[in-house]
């Protein structure tokens, strides 16, 4: 059901409370690195923008621009949600077509970064294989075109957009976040929840970090209780730990590390069971791939297979389930999953379970375009609730 | 030279008088799913955007949106026609590459339908290599994101546009429609004429059987005598026949039968010579295909062209285009042909009959965006001549 | 620093006192087959429409419309950068995306220039691998959609823009000239400058003329002594070193060649070293290739890269450039360079130099977009002046 008029002015009016001057031509790269205010900004900015659609009112705020993607990776969802919220602002996405995914080096960058950017208002990126690369490569394209910028090579500052890193994956976690909020009837409603991020086991390798470490350095933000749990070996990045840690002291929450799937479930009220790579692991492969050891690789990968398979019974099953508050804790993915005896023989997840929860995991997704065009909105206007406000006034019709 | 505007004003005056509300927020599948008053609008839209568009005058109705784009085979010719048609009406066009033409299943359908229409006004799929499944797959996600619109997860029901399936061809074979309307000097003009739809030699295997079809199946709703003729073997669907028979009946036409390109060409006003793989061929690969059974597939193939090979003498020759009526049928081709001499040793049609019809043929194909756009405008707006009307009055320049 | 509006202003009446008439609905090619007026007028709106942008005028003078790029060759630079001219005017890129660079036939390319051109404005095209092929290509193109749009097939005349040809590269080099004339103050100010056009070596093999030519086509008509300086053998077109000849006799400027990298560096104002291959080989292997030669054609690769080897020493070191003007020649590169000791072991340029004229770089870049735009509004537009007038007065913003 659309959001009313006078509930999208409210959503409003809390923005304008919100401090959100240092996200001003500014990019987004983690979570931690904003302020409570700011990632508050960012959820009323996606629901605002949100009820807009919903009331067929354009939010296009450029008339015209480019929004440049760059995936070092195969992507299908996160490259059309990146596209539709450009387009819903007025954007036209151009795509930076890079034939393999490769480590990438600092002067090339450089220069790339500039040239692929002299009408370029946002730049999204996802860079997420290689552990100690992503977020490194996209700082420098960052450093880059602000140094164009300031040059007078670029007759804007293209501000950037995480869309996935080696260490965090802000415009996942945040749209599972807002899922969550809108799931639970609103932010004072998660105090105390507990949430299980949990390993599950998957039939492939390699699979990043950046969603459980995302999940950690988010979801201790709101005084919840959350549970990291994985078989011993598959640590994800201590820092990124470390910062859940303060975040729970400072919420009113708590954030634990067990080696059980079945203690993290128990009375859990969100769970969201997924396969990743032991850091070590990861670390190991970057290195393998920058001396092109490819022998070395193949053998890192059978083995990682093999320590995999030791934890098949890893797996979001009905009976897992079952455990939960009242055996109906909110399922979570970033999607896809493997589902066992449907995308590969044994996965993450019992079929039965993820069918039961389509709508909301499609729902979860639904918020990712918002949450990216939030990020790009508050990075374009100094007043963003004033804007808002134009925009919602000014009623012009999406569809004329 | 462009229409005047009074000339567009009859032309919605005629729109009006035509019921079109099945049509607003549905998907457009097949001619023969669409009432006579439907595809009649079809027309009429069609020429009244070309009509703003020679005018100057733009048609921009949406003021953000995307136009998804599902080729799962490749094409020049439908997917710039598909991206005119989404511009002209201010959508814009996000390609969803699926590397290989494969056959989908059920549960990743209704998944990727899903990620990728959350800004979706209209998604447009060509998926017409195998029979049984590219209107299956169509209708898939046609179902799906109705479901996510019912659901909460889409703002907006996506409505589709049948690129090509392996049924049917409607926007090919209603731009081949519009140029005959337009040719002849008018619908009221066809009553009485014969087509030939013909099968042709070419050195290729496995072409679709959409375009014979949907000739078939539209083609007999103008009271005109449409001959199918074809060696023996290269039968279409029978359902198809049905209709076309059906279809004859009621509009005071024929379709009629015949194993012989010869008895089709004598005196025919319009021609159509264009190669087919046979239905039960079609069948037979589909299931190979899903089986993994290549070698047999190669059989096939290799079985195929042999057998085509036995019907070179099935081309559209010189001699053959001076059995039509007065020598001078209206030449008709959806492109690219095999053209004897220039594209291949011997194909489908001489050089000489070819060049002679060079402009129509392009005329031909310069209406299918158009098509395209009226399916697109007639499936978002409840009230479509009112809009156009408005369009035309506000007389906005597409060159400002 | 943004360019005020009354600076803006004066240009635009600088504008109005040339002659671009016949420039409307025209393509543009070669910059020796456009006027002094013509080219200035190129320059001017170029200004204008950066002017235009650093004050957040918006330039869309598009509604909608379509500009195709058609890029025979990969290309990230020149590919964003007709992207963002486009998008900066309001046209959508279409690419025709031609999986191989071949050399195209003439029926199957006017064919696909009507069928991709439905809603074109403007065509985009890059094929500079064939000597005799590229500007051929163009050529066709242009005149089938000439016929298109005279025959009722195009509802408009889509105005080529030439990204790189076998013979020219006319929005490098004018990108080239502008930053020239921005970087010494102006146009008057070039009289007398030494340019030194310069081969320069690189480790590969096949690198098109278009710059060098495109170099001493156009800079010759400032009243600059520009000095062409390559290897023996190593010759490019004669035809343009006529049109180089007798600009220079026009403008009261020179044109020399040498065979000396130092005599051409020694106090030259500007120096532009890059490879290329000669024209005698590009020859050769455009006749290897269309007659599939494969062995003869790596035989000519291998005795290329052995002959380039000879010249190692023609390279831009920090040595040569302490000869030119005060040390201080201006440093041109289309980029990306050959840079020793970084993109490869020995190349065009030291990485020191490279480094110190970084900026100036990617300033010589960013003009790149705006020549294009140039090129395509006064294609557009009858009274280019009248028009910019109107956008500036209208003052609509670009980002809202």
């Amino acid at each position: 059901m659309a959001k009313s008029k006078e509930y999208i002015k409210s959503l409003i009016n809390v923005l304008e409370g919100l401090e959100t001057k240092n996200m001003y031509q500014n990019d987004f790269f983690h979570t931690w690195k904003e302020s409570d205010d700011e990632i508050m900004a960012v959820f009323e900015v996606a629901e605002i923008l949100r009820g807009l659609r919903e009331n067929n009112i354009s939010a296009k705020v450029f008339d015209s621009g480019l929004g440049i993607s760059i995936f070092r990776d195969n992507s299908t969802r996160t490259r059309f949600s990146f596209a539709s919220a450009c387009n819903l602002l007025g954007l036209e996405v151009q795509d930076l077509d890079e034939k393999v995914s490769q480590i990438a080096h600092g002067e090339t960058v450089r220069e790339t970064a500039n040239m692929i950017s002299f009408m370029a208002d946002v730049i999204g990126i996802r860079d997420d294989m290689y552990i100690g690369k992503g977020y490194t490569y996209m700082k420098t394209v960052s450093e880059s075109v602000q140094e164009g910028y300031r040059d007078g090579v670029l007759e804007q500052r293209p501000t950037l957009v995480n869309l996935q890193c080696d260490i965090d994956h802000p415009t996942q976690v945040m749209a599972d976040m807002l899922h969550i909020i809108n799931e639970f009837g609103g932010i004072e409603n998660l105090k105390g929840k507990k949430v299980a991020m949990t390993w599950a086991y998957s039939p492939s390798y390699g699979k990043p970090l950046s969603v459980p470490q995302g999940v950690i350095g988010l979801f201790t933000r709101f005084g919840m209780d959350v549970v990291l749990a994985h078989p011993e070996g598959y640590n994800v990045m201590s820092d990124v730990e470390e910062i859940a840690t303060k975040n729970a002291a400072k919420s009113g929450g708590s954030f634990k590390k067990v080696n059980s799937m079945e203690e993290a479930f128990k009375d859990a009220d969100i769970v969201y069971p997924k396969s990743w790579a032991p850091f070590a692991v990861m670390e190991e492969r970057t290195r393998l791939v920058e001396n092109g050891e490819f022998d070395a690789l193949k053998d890192l990968e059978k083995k990682c297979l093999e320590n995999n398979a030791k934890y098949k019974n890893w797996t979001c099953s009905e009976e897992l389930m079952k455990t939960t508050k009242n055996g109906k804790a909110l399922y979570l993915h970033c999607l896809p999953a493997d589902i066992t005896g449907v995308s590969c023989k044994e996965g993450e997840v019992d079929a039965s379970v993820f069918d039961r929860y389509l709508v909301p995991l499609y729902k979860e997704a639904s918020y990712k375009p918002y949450i990216i065009a939030a990020m790009i909105f508050l990075s374009k206007f100094k007043e963003p609730g004033k804007k808002l406000t134009e925009l919602l006034e000014r009623g012009k019709k999406r569809i004329n």
